[in-house]
């Protein structure tokens, strides 16, 4: 890790608006992984806002260097820790786009670019909320990594270790994941499935199909071994979570010839599991099945389920979202992972943020309306969170 | 076809030994679809003998054209007419040989080269032989291809086309192809098992893992329907057939993304069956399975099952063989396929040659031993033929 300290904090001028932080943010381009340029926007946001930011490089090739940024402006001795978390970069824009995806365009009520939903907005609407926020309502902090769209090895997990080593220990963390869906405000996330992807591999005999009884045939194996992993019924779900869910992702063999048994055969599973599981939990048991029909699995785990459990964090975020939209939002823990999954070691986490519909899509757009609401949400949540 | 037309047949002078001829044979060079001097050299052999020898191709690309050899040398009126079969063209090389494979090599007892055994060998002993028995004997043919290591879709079949055409209809035929296994005269071939290849596919809809609701994985249903596959006992054999034998051959979907349920899963199975079963019957049976775990499925049938009935022909074969060597031949119906298949429509046929332990490998070879046994054994076979 370096540290790239920023100076000290300059005065306190007026932030600009979120529309305008939102389109600076996009202007840098920032595909996975983000430095540099869209940094230096955020944290000449920051710092005028009485933000201390540190900036760090962590981890080597090939899953590093990725850049993080940690921000913290500290209330009185004792108050509340609240922070934020996301990140800046960007999945790539791929072809098609109206508009040239770095080049933030307003058409209508829409502002246009990659990152409008998933999370530049999202991170816009955090420093504008703050703006709003007196430096004595309690301690606030940005917890932003440059790669959460990639690896995520050296992302928002070197900053965790960063925060342990310096003692930061937050008392809420808000994720400004995109979760709402069809209108602002219509869900949060309170948790998320855990993951694990599963190879399976299954070594035979090559022989010719005329002499079976010289070969052994690991198809037969592996379908016997996938026929039994489909069979299986891991849970029925929880109050909370849908109930877990395994796929056979893949088959892989490759053997050209018609008439030769092969010798090798191979699966992926993937399983996304809810908290009545566990990665390593499940990886031994499909190695057990694995084992059973002759073959082997190697279990890699991408993430253990979680769950923040409603209570006053929802609490108060659904007040707020209330409040300003008039949306009772759903409380899902369902759809895919995010850095939440690391963050929930270290405090309640909740992932709550701008329309999902336009993420990683072509024509990525952000209704300046939402950008606005969730700001006023934002500033709400923090004013609620550092008095609870 | 374009009838390639020999002169007419020459006085009878004496033929070479069989090694001589098998010499010759294997000097021409003659890797699927065989064509030109190989035949040249047959045809030098036979129209001396009394044969009057066509030669023709037929087909068109990628499978064609072939070029085929039928040969006939008739008997009195009413006589019985035994044919030969058998092919010229052979496997590719390959590496590693220790002496060039089209030179013929002998060294020590063995003769070396490419086609020793798979079946240059077989056809210069047939020709021996028929040079021992005398004209009046009976009708003797030579149905020779240039392609049955190959597609084989105008070899054996064209000719049978070209006999059927000029109302050549053998009694008996004996396929020369290597059907002994550890001593000359130890197994003959009475039968075939059928071949079926069949290509399943099942079509699903694509989605995320986290999302399986909005999916329909292909791979589930495939898997049910290779389990069910698996699991049937097609028979347990009879008393000239092994069991009937499903293989899953290959399985493909190729999605590398670990977080995605794929469109298209696909597999192939071959089925080698008995006497019981049809390629048709097998095909409908298992198009029935597939269609029922929502997926299709394509048959493609090389080649049906046969059995000559044990009777007479494999009577005098054996007697010939046990008289030459001692040995009591085993009548099995194993292994691959062969021209025998096709043949088996014309007229009772037995496959019965040279010993296979070298067939399609590098140093190929032929004990000289065993040229001149099979010579002898064919010798008898077809005077005893000719006049069952």
């Amino acid at each position: 890790m370096t540290d790239i300290q920023s100076p000290p904090a300059a005065s306190n001028p007026a932030v600009p608006g979120v529309l305008a932080l939102a389109h600076a943010l996009i202007a840098c381009e920032s595909i996975t992984p983000a430095t540099g340029s869209v940094f230096d926007c955020l944290e000449s946001q920051l710092a005028p806002l009485g933000f201390e930011v540190s900036r760090f490089l962590a981890g080597e090739a090939p899953d590093g260097p990725v850049e993080n940024l940690f921000a913290i402006r500290r209330g009185p001795a004792g108050s509340k820790h609240f922070a934020f978390a996301g990140h800046l970069d960007v999945v790539p824009p791929g072809e098609g786009w109206t508009s040239a995806p770095f080049a933030p365009e307003l058409r209508g009520d829409l502002l246009y670019g990659r990152g409008a939903v998933d999370m530049k907005g999202s991170i816009a609407a955090m420093v504008a909320a703050v703006a709003q926020v007196p430096a004595d309502a309690g301690t606030v902090s940005f917890v932003i990594t440059g790669d959460e769209e990639g690896p995520a090895r050296y992302g928002t997990l070197a900053l965790m270790d960063f925060m342990r080593e310096r003692g930061e220990n937050p008392d809420l963390i808000l994720v400004g994941e995109p979760t709402s869906v069809h209108r602002l405000g219509d869900m949060m996330k309170i948790g998320r499935r855990g993951s694990v992807n599963i190879f399976l591999d299954v070594e035979g005999v090559q022989g010719h199909v005329a002499y079976p009884h010289l070969a052994d045939n690991p198809i037969t194996k592996l379908v016997a071994m996938l026929a039994e992993l489909d069979a299986i019924v891991l849970d029925e779900g929880t109050d909370w979570f849908q109930a877990s869910n395994l796929e056979v992702t893949d088959l892989t063999v490759g053997n050209p010839a018609h008439n030769v048994i092969p010798a090798r055969a191979s699966a992926r599973i993937s399983i996304r599991f809810n908290d009545l599981h566990t990665g390593a939990e499940l990886g031994a048991r499909v190695c057990a099945i694995a084992e059973k029909h002759g073959g082997i699995a190697r279990p890699v785990i991408s993430g253990e389920a979680f769950l923040t459990e409603p209570g006053v964090f929802s609490t108060l975020l659904a007040d707020a979202i209330r409040a300003e939209t008039g949306i009772e939002p759903e409380l899902s823990t369902g759809g895919g992972t995010s850095d939440a999954r690391f963050l929930k070691d270290m405090a309640p986490v909740i992932e709550f943020g701008l329309c999902n519909a336009t993420m990683h899509k072509r024509d990525e757009a952000v209704a300046v309306a939402d950008l606005e609401g969730l700001a006023r949400i934002y500033v709400t949540v923090v004013e609620a969170a550092l008095k609870a």
